[in-house]
C-alpha cells in the first residue's frame, strides 16, 4: 500500500473538518526540551476525528448511515463527523467508557447504545448492527482509511516544523501510531509506549503475532483494545523502533505534570507517552531530540460537568 | 517612552525563561474563524511570567529579595521567577485568591501570607513589607517593565503569524491590554473586555480618569482591580479601539464552550475575552479578522487537585 499518497490524499479530504492542533516546545517536563503535539485540542478531544472524517469523506456512505464501536473517544468522532457531514450514526460504547465519555456523544445528537462490558462487547454489538441494517462500520483503528486518517498528524507535525529524531505514541489498538508508522516510514525513530495493564502491542511483538492480552487500568477506556490491529502489527514489525511499557503511576504522574506544568489537561491515554519519558522507561541517547504526541483529553470526571 | 524598544529587549531578556506559547486557528468557537493564543500554557498558568522575568531580570534585585501583592496569578509568577533565578521572594494574598492559586504559590517555594479582603489589601500590605524590608515591589500591572514584559506576548504572536485586524484582551488592572497597546501602537485595533462588575477601565474612559470601582463576580480574582492602572489608562486613551463588558453568564458560557470544543481549561478571566465575542458584547464588521488572547488557567477547584 502506498501509505505516503493515502494520507496525503486523506489530509486534503480532511481539510477545514479536522482542527490543525497546535505544537509547543517544553523546557519544564524534563531534563531536556520537548516538542509536544496538543492534539487533545481535535474536535472531541482526541485525534480520532481525523480518521473519522477521513473515512466518511472517502465514503460511499449507505442510506444506513455508519456504525462505530468505541471505548469512547473514538464514538465521539464517529458521532461528531456523521453528524457535521449529515449521515446518521450508531455508537455502541461499553459500560467503561464512562460517564464523561459517553455524556461527549450525546452531545453530538447520535444515537448511542451502552453495552456491558468491554470494547470487544461493543464490537461485537457494531457487528451485528452492520450485519442487519447495512451501515458502514468504521473501524476505531484497523482499517486503511483509519490509519491514513490518523497518518495526517504526524505530517501535519512535520509541517509544523517537527525537530525530534524520535516520537513518543501511546498505543491501544495501534491505529495512532499506525498512521505515524506509516507517514514516516523509518524516517525517524518512533517509540510506543503501552500501560503494563493494556499491552496489545507489546504482546503481540513478543509473541510474533496478535494475541489477545487482559486490559485494566487508568488508560483503559483510551487504550484497552484487546488485540492490536493487524495493520498496526505489520507496520510495527518493518518500522517500530522500541515498545516500552509504563505503570498507572506513572501515567497519573505525567497528568499531573502537565496539568501543574502547562495547565494542559489531558486523560490518562493523553498523558501515557509523556510517562515513558519521566518515568524512565524510555531513555533517550545524549542528544536524541525528543518529541511526545498527547492524544487525547476526555477526562473523567469532567471539571465543569 | 520608547515601547517598542522595551519590548523588544524585554523578550530578549525573557528568551528560555518564559514559555513560547502556541496559537491555533479555530473554526469551531464563532461563526467565523478565530485566532487564539493559548497563554494560559505559560508558567504559573497566566501570562503574568512574561513580567515578572522581565523586572526581576533588568534587575538589580536588592538584598531583601522581592514582594509582590496579587490576586493570585501575579504572586504565583512572581514567586516561580524570583525562586527561579534565585531570589528570596514574600507574596501576599487576599483570600478571594482562593485555595486553587494559593496552592500554586505554595508549590513555588516563596513565602506567602494570605491578607483578609481583596487586592487592594494585599498592596497595602506588600507596601508595608516594602517600607520596612528594602524589597523590591514587583507592581502587578502598573509599572514599565511589567508592562513591557506583557508586551512581549503580542511581539510573540505577530511573529507566529497573527492575522486578526482585531484583539479582544481581558482587562483587570490593564497590565496586559498596556503591552498589547504599547507594542501595536494602533498598527491593529484592540477590544478591552471587562466584567460588568470589575470594569475598572471602562469606569475611568467614561470618567476621563483613573477612578475606584466595586469588584466583584467570577473573574474578580484576576481581573478585580480597584483601579486602572496609569500607565494602561494613559495607553488605552492614545490607542483603545473599544471598550466592552461582559456578563459572568456569559463568561461562564465561554469558558465551557472552550472546554467542550476544545479541551481548553481556562479560568474565568482566561474566557472573559472570548465571552464578548460569544454573547455579541463586541460585534465584528463583516470581513473583520479577530483574535481571542487565552490568558489565564488557574481554575478552581483544581480539576487534579
Amino acid at each position: 500500500m502506498d501509505w505516503k499518497h493515502a494520507i496525503n490524499e486523506a489530509a486534503a479530504r480532511i481539510e477545514g473538518h479536522a482542527q490543525v492542533t497546535p505544537v509547543m516546545t517544553s523546557d519544564a517536563l524534563w531534563d531536556r526540551p520537548v516538542e509536544l503535539k496538543l492534539e487533545q485540542l481535535q474536535h472531541t478531544g482526541s485525534f480520532k476525528a481525523r480518521g473519522a472524517f477521513n473515512t466518511l469523506l472517502a465514503g460511499p456512505v449507505p442510506e444506513a448511515g455508519v456504525v462505530a464501536a468505541s471505548g469512547g473517544n473514538h464514538g465521539a468522532a464517529v458521532a461528531h463527523a456523521a453528524t457535521r457531514l449529515g449521515f446518521g450514526a450508531q455508537i455502541f460504547v461499553p459500560e467503561m467508557a464512562g460517564p464523561a465519555k459517553i455524556a461527549l456523544i450525546e452531545r453530538t445528537g447520535a444515537a448511542l447504545t451502552v453495552v456491558p462490558g468491554e470494547y470487544a462487547n461493543a464490537l461485537e454489538a457494531a457487528r451485528a448492527y452492520e450485519a442487519s441494517t447495512g451501515a458502514m462500520q468504521v473501524h476505531a483503528y484497523d482499517a486503511p482509511a483509519t490509519v491514513a486518517g490518523q497518518g495526517t498528524l504526524t505530517r501535519e507535525w512535520e509541517r509544523q516544523g517537527l525537530e525530534a529524531d524520535t516520537l513518543l505514541i501511546a498505543v491501544g489498538g495501534g491505529g495512532l501510531i499506525a498512521g505515524a508508522l506509516a507517514w514516516l516510514q523509518g524516517a525517524r525513530k518512533v517509540v510506543a509506549v503501552e500501560p503494563e495493564t493494556s499491552c496489545a502491542l507489546s504482546a503481540a511483538l513478543e509473541a510474533g503475532e496478535a494475541v489477545d492480552v487482559e486490559v485494566s487500568g487508568v488508560a483503559a477506556n483510551a487504550l484497552g483494545a484487546r488485540r492490536i490491529g493487524g495493520i498496526c502489527f505489520e507496520l510495527a514489525q518493518a518500522h517500530l523502533g522500541e515498545s516500552v511499557r509504563v505503570t498507572d503511576a506513572s501515567i497519573n504522574e505525567a497528568q499531573r505534570a502537565l496539568w501543574q506544568t502547562h495547565r494542559l489537561l489531558v486523560e490518562p491515554a493523553g498523558a501515557t507517552a509523556l510517562a515513558a519519558l519521566r518515568s524512565g522507561a524510555y531513555v533517550p541517547a545524549p542528544g536524541e531530540r525528543v518529541a511526545v504526541l498527547l492524544c487525547g483529553g476526555n477526562i473523567a470526571p469532567d471539571p465543569l460537568g
